[in-house]
């Protein structure tokens, strides 16, 4: 039954930005390395960093009619993730939709599917992750639904949940567990730092986490 | 039986201008969303948009010999296009023959197989839309043709027929429509660009395109 | 067995040096077309182009420990090179081993897996070419070797062997013949150099390599 | 954090049994076209036709310990289902642990990895449905988790959801629907049973659908 | 514009049905190596070599209202051959088409996309050569074309044109070469017959086809 | 340059027949899991299990001249095994060179391309492992060598190296280690009926192998 659920519950913008500012690498490792899209959702240009509240949808095959639904549906700091409920590589997006969806608000889409114009989305700089870019475009006869659970390149995403982008791929972080995972991630960042200073003055890694003597009693020979 | 048929018909080049500035998602909507190559085919760099008239190659795959022979037909405003003839990502093209290609107004390459030198092509704005990036060159030791039907990439092209290019794939115009797909694709961007202020300003599709009662005829529930 | 060979033979700094200066596509041509790893293999930005020493890493699906051993064993000059023992995509290297390993002189990284953080390394100007970019991080629970010969994304590489790597793509040189290729690459690019500007002044690859003779003979028919 | 989750609810195996005699398509809708597994998952021999309660693994890249600590969980009618934390093809299951399963009552295995010993297997008739045939082992070095919740090819699987798979492909069917679903799928099974004899005298699906009125007024021209 | 085209020519069945007994290598070989579906294009079963004339499909991705339409124009002998409008790999085609298509006379499937219920279609001997078996179903929403010309797998299939399919693939022959590409076709088969009872009593190709002095010419060394 | 190396050594037969018989799993177990050919390589029939000397091609893409000439090789024993030099889909090989193959006592073929006729190799019980099917012929223009080492699908094989294939997919060992995987496979295998007899009657591999503690070591918690 197709349905659009309106209420949504978010996390707290101020959540969302420290995630974004973090990264994915750094935020899928603070939650114990799950949560991450498959490796095919490539930025569609390099630089771009965000965070926000996943709209999801869940679209037919070659049909975007959801799409316009669901920018409705839109607030400041959300991004909208789009899973087709079977593989397609269509131009689901645009620079018309993405010019209404910058007008509410939306950081970005993630797709597990194809977009186009994407010389006037680097423009706009309007983000998006997705497993191709391809001008086919689609129609509007079919009913999806905006606002389930939707799996979206093997990750389940729920509404209200944060999605983490940026030229990595992509990351969801559950909503209830969004300030945990941030906490966590920073501390992660600061002992990276420090790390960082002391690798980059030419200490090793077999040293600084004391890894010679596993190493030897593992059977690694030095020859 | 290998063939290069020298004299084919071209369109104007002021069309040709007219549908490279339009670019290939408004140009294939605009002929009804037929004539896109597959989404594999794509840019060696950001940001070229071209048009121009097919000179179309059947080559055997690893072997790049009718290039050469392509090349002596190329006029001002013309674009390779080549099909292997069973699939091949070997390296068809590179800088030298980009050079010889340009010095007879050639405005870049479509090549369902691989091409190299991409940093050189880069350097000389020589666009070419590939399915791969591999150094691995070809012989010159079997005979194909030029300048007779081809399907490259999943699409037919003929030679003389319009190929669009841009960040978002590649295009085939048939020749004998170039006039007409321009005028229609004109008139949908000049439609675009009056709904593109409207949703800038916040507006929505929902309400611009009357979708509301539609979608609560085919049964969509908001809850 | 684990192993790690510590006392490689390296090629001197100038051939290498000057093998980076030529690039792929010369090198694999000097070398009568052997050593191009598989096109799948992708800089994550353009317009990087190294050589280097080989530091060969064979490492377990998703356990990029033999990495940290790897480094020690990095002089300048040199270039890491991982083959997972299975298929991976996993992110087995990133900003932080980046840095270990550029304080050491590393040159860059070449990996048949995935790798992860690429947009620090692409300001730390520390190239990659690699099979994906993925956050999915590793483990360091199982043993692997460094500095034995691989096989890397289809082509055999041993310890000291020279790389060479730009936007064409990678390709392995032999140390013993580096030198020669070397020399060959050199005279070759000379040549080319020549043909660049009789062909930029728009004579034809059909008359300067003497074609159209073997053309005819061989039926190829002009209609 | 590693788990097993020892008691799982499962569905009547009358249920179980009847969803698998009518197979994955009626199912898949019966159910309205959801919980399809991705079209990569086939299987190793043609003619299986089988449906159970999964139990459920997460497992790294590369290990199978936790398929040792699953096979302790099954019970009569339970069905393995595997899925990496990131892209794997090895294979993590061969006719040893196809041996222990089968003592215990395992009636196959879904697994988003490779598989191996396909003719012992084949000869045991324990059928497994795989991304992959590879006989690449695995270690035993990481913790995983069975009977959490995984996405095993991009559709969600909770441990005791019954998972119905034939030579079409892999299905899931949340434990708390399954009964409705049978229902259903019955229904629709009678239905269909009844069409298949119109339409093998010869009527035609135009008809006996009702179709010609809507695609004329759709604007299909027959010429 | 959404057209069905219904008096197609056909190729005599006797010219048909001996072009299925030669098969798809032979048939492919005697006409110059053109024609030839891509690899991906796979048989649901082993051992089927059928011959037939092609009812054309064109159809938006994910809806097969069109292939109902095809089968009223089916006639004894005939093959289907869908090319979806944009890459898609549901199930546009199951038991219940089958039975309608095989009352009308028609010989199989051909279909870049997937097909399902592959048990029935097997038991049925109704044979099929697909992209991809997968139960995902199709809506019947929007309009295509039959028996337009087509690009199928990479081919260019024009109605009537003749089909020709077994274990290696599927080949399309133009209807007006049929007959002379048959006599060739036989022409070759004699010829392989000889060679083949000259190569199974231990002569070799070497010596067969006189190849000896050209690979000495070539420089071909023996150590 | 293009050469051919005659006089190759061979193990002996009762060695290669002893790893026939244990299979590609096993033994690539045995050799501590080193020497597999990538997943893609898969039989064009179940069942086939075969072991022999490797006679190595290198080709060009698309051209199949080499074989001709390794033929002319084969001595009783032998399987062929074929990389082209750069990837390549063509079918190179097809019945005929299968009946001249099988008469020099050649078992079986190893291609990192494609292969035809597959329905009359069946027949033949000629075995193939191939990256695809594909009816596509190819040329005799170019030289390649043959019984040099050469990189087949990932894997480095030399001639007279043992090939090791089955339903599980193609494995090589070293020709100097032969006599010692077999030994450590026999022993793996006898180690193996012992466990399976245990496995079949319902003991678990937790006990069997002594797991238990280790699990609780490491943190598994059951709930």
């Amino acid at each position: 039954m197709p349905v659009v659920v309106q209420n949504i519950q978010r996390a707290e913008l101020g959540i969302i930005d420290g995630l974004a500012s973090l990264g994915v690498a750094t935020v899928h490792e603070a939650q114990d390395r799950v949560g991450l899209l498959a490796p095919h959702m490539r930025p569609i240009y390099a630089g771009a960093r965000i965070a926000g509240s996943a709209i999801t949808i869940s679209a037919p095959p070659g049909d975007n009619w959801m799409v316009h639904v669901a920018i409705e549906q839109l607030r400041e700091g959300d991004i909208l993730v789009l899973a087709p409920t079977s593989p397609c590589v269509d131009g689901y997006f645009g620079d018309l939709l993405a010019t209404s969806a910058q007008a509410r608000g939306c950081r970005g889409l993630v797709i597990d599917a194809g977009v186009r114009d994407v010389r006037d989305l680097t423009e706009m700089q309007f983000p998006v992750w997705s497993k191709a870019v391809f001008a086919q475009g689609t129609v509007k006869a079919t009913m999806g639904s905006v606002n389930v659970p939707i799996v979206c390149a093997g990750a389940l995403v729920r509404p209200g949940d944060i999605i983490v982008a940026d030229d990595d791929g992509v990351c969801v972080v559950e909503r209830e567990c969004a300030a945990e995972v941030l906490e966590k991630a920073r501390t992660r960042e600061e002992a990276e730092a420090k790390k960082r200073r002391r690798l980059a003055a030419g200490e090793l890694g077999l040293d600084i986490y004391g890894m010679r003597p596993k190493l030897e009693e593992m059977g690694l020979k030095y020859v």
